[in-house]
């Protein structure tokens, strides 16, 4: 794909994109504010940038006279880039270009941590859960009666040095006819034993050679939406991927309402049927894309928070809501996947990812042994920022882990005008020091009609660091702008008025969203700084951060750190490890030796109830502050905001 | 029970018998000859004794006059001896004692060897392949989170030390509420590992303590008749046995017939299912008549011939009846029993024994284990005379196995009169050596309709050693007797005459018949030769013998020897070991080292197809003669017809 450079002036930034990129998003990408408060949908048509060097493609508008078209004036938000461009940005006074890029750091967010199969290979780690053996049998004649299961078995232990070997009843019925479909030449599935000195099973029998045909499916189920990937087990690769809403929605939006629901008649078996039916809806579509028989799915391997485990596999939830608030298990054997509904093969089992606590699942255990966590040397952090928060520190010689009662301000809860990352939320935001007018960016470039969790961090950290909020969350209300107003006793700011929003109203951001999100920020802060305490290191001490989770991919990591949401750290050092459910489950398709290592990671990860550990009250309490009580941890940004305020005065 | 005796004149004869023992089953048993042709329903009044002191019930009959009775005549099989008794047998000419004694020999059957649960409590064996185990837990609090599951496990590993735990899905469904329901106070059911370093599956959970009500149930599958058994593990008891036909035999007597019936359409699905039915409605009886809770049975063992193991697994059994005539499967791995359909709890496993080959098949197994052949160091020979004979010989350091095609004369089959061993049939004989008149006893004391098994084996034996046949199996055609006549080209004898019958014919015993015999015991008896012979061995070295099986139970020991069906030997070391198959299931039920040993047993079976083993068809044909071509290895018999030879001339 073609990249073309885009300076912008007067700010002198000089940014690269993809061919076909849109302007306005190339502006926020090199941290240049042009003021937009339609969200890209050209309605305000205050976007106005002129074109000195090269063209764009598009940018013409009703809202641009004929004159100032041919003066070179383009909609920002509609221009698209196609070769080299020189933009410059009107401005209403004369600025110091230090000021201009003072007001906004480019937007970073962490870079996804691909999976490395090579060196997987490369370790002899590559050791799928069942593997697939093609043999050729003597045939039974007058000298040699041998019983067909016993040919079979006496042959691959002669023959390809398997012992222990066991064959599951279903598997017996089939061999006799299999072996005389094509003259005794079949192929096994092997189900290899989680010890060395466990027993193989022989899973399936196909007539012929069908070796290099064998897949797995890793599932994520999550309690808002359910992914799937396809896995080859001879080369590794993932051959397809599909997610879709969990069906259980309809009973309930977090696993809180689902366990009352499932508490209720034949709630429990209504929420498993139907997050069984939203996993074959996924197997289904993945399977026929890739066009591959469902006797050669060999695998499934699923991961889910610890009530999504048990609605799955119909185990009872009451307890998790319930104080103590008990799971009913850690480890789940592998069980039968077509008896738990599951549609594939009879013969295939599923294997479950063990949960620690209640509120720790087998998504986060997934996350610990797909991101390799619990094989490293580095003091890491691992965060989950999902409907809840989950964080794990340590590193292959101890982990402790817990689940912060975070609240849903990431995902738009508590939000006044809060929404989930879809079309027409802000994700997007900077602000014009001199005017106060905003720059929103949404998804789909529409008109907005809310704000986004990653929008909601940008805007705050933002209007934190350029003094127009204070420590506390609250507006300057000396500042001289319409949008800055007391609505019913509340301060807000307004993003977009009426006219430039999807909605009826305008859309705005009030203190009370900003108590909410620090209120977030601040228990996953402290919880980190807990479960650090508790073993005497602190956030300084973190080598590396993992992030996972829808949200995580789109956090401007330099924006969480102005909230105090991230301890300051070298970005560099974070990466964003993606569904992390679904790495953990892939891996375990990938790799038998997860099944061997997670009993000892799972006896090894110290759940901590932060409610019930006396240092976590301290810890929020001091946390409830942009960016923290003590500014001296996150000395970069005391020294921005220094800086800023020497320019000020 | 009171016992008296009776004496009989002239044959100076006392026997020790029951009170309430019929007169004429008396002489029998004392080998004291009395005509009687109509099986003891005092029809043809030939029977007529008198009581020469003390006094007898019954016995008096329309056939005798008044002045009969007052001379103390009375019909044998009508009279009940009630005190000591002195009988005269009327003999139509005065007949050297010695003749007397020599016309037959006592009854003798095999005694039944008890099964010794003590012993097998000495011996450290009694350990049931599940264990109950109460515990008073801890419950969960603010400080204590450990999931049910993991609070279960870790107190039976550090309170009674069991390790390598396993909970099943079902298991951890249940625990939830099972441990609230009393204070977390519950019972945990535990499944031993077959290997000392296995892992111990917790099937099942109760509030409470239910330790001390843990039951088994064993099954035999026999191909026309299925028993059970409810054995409590707590105290090896046996509290309950049941038996009913088998459902399959509405479709087709015999494995052949079943096979081919499995091979049409759903008929392995229809088998499978009734032999199902069959088998729960034996649960259901002896469940409810013990009065025991269906949660409190924790096992369930099975044992059956090749063909009806495959069945009751619903494994297609067409390979069995064609050539190489190979099985599917030896061993089957520990199945839910709820899933074939056995009515017990969802967390039972159906342990079911292995198969050595398509005719040698879990029954008989089960009988190796069952009457510990595996372990003696005598060699022994193990027989199961059924509708299939089965025999192994060998000790605990090898064993080799055959099934022989004997056909079903001992069951009656291919016998004109031949007949299960039920009402009417003659099961009992003795002949006067002068009239050569009959003596009938039947089974119920009624007019015989035909002759069972152990009948024949002693109207052969019988007739042969008087010389009423010879050798060949040829009757006498010089004696003169209008019982034996030829009829439509074939000898025979008349057994009973029209009239002294239950039927419109004369019941008789023919030639073919008794060929037929003779082929039967000459395919078992060439079947053992032929297997000590390929160990180096002959029938001489054998130490003991055990028979199985129904027809066993019934078979006089002399007699077999002198038609040559069992080896001569002292009838000291002949064992009845009853149903060899239910004795293993319910060994199994008592002690887990079977399984273990099982295994190891069912490679230490080297199995012959005697129809590919060459000296086989040689040792056959020597033996189709009475008792054999070797008169030799019969040594007594020799030696008695010597004798009854020289009286003769």
């Amino acid at each position: 794909m073609s990249t073309h450079k885009v300076s912008f002036l007067p700010h002198n930034k000089t940014i690269e994109v993809r061919d076909g990129e849109n302007l306005i998003r190339a502006a926020m990408e090199a941290g240049v504010h042009i003021n937009a408060s339609c969200g890209g949908e050209g309605v305000c048509g205050k976007c106005r940038v002129i074109v000195e060097a090269g063209g764009v493609g598009n940018g013409i508008s009703e809202r641009l006279s004929q004159e100032d078209i041919d003066k070179g004036y383009r909609l920002a938000c509609k221009a698209i880039v196609r070769e080299d461009v020189v933009i410059r940005v009107p401005t209403e006074s004369v600025i110091d270009t230090g000021v201009l890029n003072m007001q906004s750091t480019p937007r970073r967010t962490a870079p996804i941590r691909e999976f490395d199969l090579e060196k997987l290979k490369e370790e002899g780690l590559f050791l799928p859960p069942v593997k697939k053996v093609y043999l050729e049998l003597p045939e039974p004649d007058s000298q040699d009666h041998l019983p067909d299961v016993t040919r079979l078995v006496s042959f691959l232990k002669l023959e390809h040095d398997q012992h222990r070997l066991i064959v599951d009843l279903p598997v017996i019925r089939k061999i006799p006819d299999v072996l005389r479909e094509d003259n005794f030449r079949v192929t096994a599935t092997l189900a290899r034993p989680v010890r060395k000195d466990g027993q193989t099973h022989i899973i399936n029998v196909q007539p012929g050679n069908t070796s290099d045909r064998n897949y797995a499916i890793a599932i994520d189920i999550g309690t808002t939406t359910v992914y799937g990937q396809l896995i080859d087990l001879v080369s590794g690769e993932v051959l397809g991927e599909y997610g879709d809403f969990n069906g259980q929605i309809s009973y309930g939006e977090d696993v809180i309402s689902r366990i009352m629901f499932a508490e209720k008649g034949d709630g429990l078996e209504k929420l498993h049927t139907v997050v069984v039916e939203t996993i074959n809806k996924i197997i289904n579509k993945i399977q026929k894309k890739a066009g591959i028989d469902r006797d050669d799915i060999s695998a499934i391997t699923l991961a889910g928070n610890t009530t999504m485990t048990q609605l799955f596999l119909r185990v009872n939830p009451r307890y998790i809501r319930r104080a103590p608030y008990v799971p009913a298990a850690t480890l789940y054997p592998p069980v039968r996947a077509s008896r738990l509904g599951l549609a594939v093969a009879d013969h295939i089992n599923a294997l479950v990812y063990p949960q620690i606590s209640s509120y720790v699942g087998g998504d986060i255990v997934a996350g610990v042994m797909g991101s390799g966590l619990y094989r490293t040397e580095h003091l890491t952090l691992f965060m989950d920022i999902g409907t809840n928060a989950e964080i794990v520190v340590g590193n292959r010689d101890w982990m402790a882990c817990a689940a912060c009662s975070a609240g849903p301000a990431f995902e738009g809860g508590g939000i006044e005008f809060g929404m989930r990352a879809a079309r027409g939320a802000i994700e997007d935001f900077s602000i014009d020091p001199f005017s106060l007018e905003p720059m929103n960016i949404t998804i789909g470039n529409v008109r907005p009609k809310g704000i986004c969790g990653s929008g909601l961090i940008i805007m705050v950290a933002t209007m934190f660091e350029m003094g127009i909020i204070n420590n506390s969350g609250k507006y300057n209300r000396e500042l001289d702008t319409p949008r800055i107003r007391e609505r019913n006793g509340v301060w807000e700011y307004v993003l977009a008025w009426q006219d430039d929003s999807q909605i009826d109203r305008d859309v705005v951001l009030t203190e009370i969203d900003i108590e909410n999100l620090i209120r977030a920020k601040g228990a996953i802060y402290s919880g980190c700084q807990t479960l650090l305490e508790e073993v005497g290191l602190t956030m300084n001490d973190l080598d590396r951060i993992y992030l996972a989770g829808g949200f995580g991919s789109y956090v401007d990591l330099e924006k969480a750190m102005v909230i105090g949401l991230l301890p300051e750290m070298d970005t560099e050092k974070i990466t964003f490890i993606g569904n992390a459910s679904l790495l953990g489950a892939r891996m375990s398709s990938l790799t038998n030796q997860i099944r061997r290592d997670v009993v000892e990671v799972t006896h090894m990860m110290t759940n901590f109830e932060l409610s019930e550990t006396p240092s976590y009250m301290d810890h929020y309490v001091a946390s409830l502050f942009l960016p923290h009580t003590d500014l001296n941890a996150f000395p970069k940004l005391k020294e921005r905001l220094e800086i800023r305020n020497k320019m000020r005065n």
